[in-house]
């Protein structure tokens, strides 16, 4: 198998492990013997676990930037409500993560570092995509940029720790725990709309915004 | 030493060890070291970690239910800010619960259901208490029932997540993080009030209402 297919094994495997028991639990041995390769192979490619999780979260990022690279082309209350649904797919899909997002930062400061340089530009990124609500007339202007800043950091950390949320609860993760999140989200944007806004936003809530089948935890 | 102080001593001590670790790295030796006890001393008082673990979570529960017994008898916003300053210091002094939280939930059934019976029964209570806030004119009555529900769900994610989220940007949680915290929660609540209760908000703001001094991470 060429090199470059083997790490891309390594890293879908390890995240499977990784979602399905915790990271902290998962020896780099496990994942060799589950991609049937040698302890060599694997370290050959990763010398540690740490520089798994790196390598995944570099991975997230590629993910995010991809998907965030247009965003603020678009604003609209479905693109809004887009936005919200695929940043917690994302999250889904690399959940070990956020689930044990605590200790693997304080674990790691090149993590933290690389870990906030992303939350960082995201959040200008949001702002910038906020400004394109308003002056497209879909958001109020009556408010002021701190409550902008307040409103994109709650929105924030809902959206990360959401479905940590839900499983704290012990409910699945399935269809209803995403809907649920969208609209806590879209409850807190609410206020900020015009009556323009708004009726865009009813709009939106008919189109099917979750295509991606959800498989429960 | 009486076996109560001899609890007492455990709980405290394992809370400190904890916080400062994790709760995974810590084991039972290293907690009755720490308290100058017999391992079978320690063992005579708690069986497992997972004990322990549970001796805590019902010290939080005690400490919740004092604090929110009258919660409901007292519909103001100097009272909602009191409250949401109280769920963070609360919140603070266990961290290590909230920090660990998706793995610790996993590992234990019996603390999942008790987690999730405190929640149910607060969530209900918070509910009251805003009802409370309708009766007394401080709350708009221009908003659902189910709006109220995804504010409660949203106020309460943020609080149970926030020092979460300011430990992985890694700033210090201090006087200021817990002034965002509140902040933000406010700014949440804003949409929802009444003049009079914006009036009362602004006059809540100016007391202080964070008694205790905090200890950075």
């Amino acid at each position: 198998m060429p090199s470059r297919e083997t790490q891309a094994l390594i890293l879908k495997v390890a995240l499977e492990l990784f979602n399905e028991h915790r990271s902290a639990s998962v020896s780099t041995n496990r994942i060799a013997e589950a991609c049937e390769i040698s302890k060599g192979n694997l370290n050959y490619h990763f010398r540690t676990k740490q520089d798994i999780i790196l390598a995944l979260f570099a991975d997230i990022t590629v993910e995010m930037n991809r998907a965030w690279y247009e965003d603020h082309r678009n604003p609209t209350m479905e693109h809004m409500a887009f936005m919200f649904v695929r940043q917690l797919r994302l999250i889904w899909r690399y959940r070990f993560f956020y689930r044990e997002i605590i200790p693997l930062l304080r674990e790691s400061k090149l993590l933290r570092r690389r870990f906030n340089e992303v939350r960082v530009r995201r959040v200008a990124e949001v702002k910038r995509f906020m400004k394109g609500l308003i002056a497209a007339g879909l958001f109020r202007t009556d408010y002021t940029d701190e409550q902008l800043d307040l409103l994109i950091t709650s929105t924030w950390v809902l959206s990360d720790h959401w479905l940590n949320h839900i499983e704290t609860t012990g409910q699945d993760v399935d269809e209803a725990a995403f809907r649920l999140g969208y609209d806590i989200l879209v409850n807190m944007v609410t206020p900020y709309l015009t009556p323009t806004g708004l009726q865009a936003l009813k709009r939106g809530d008919e189109l099917t915004f979750l295509p991606e089948p959800i498989a429960p935890a």
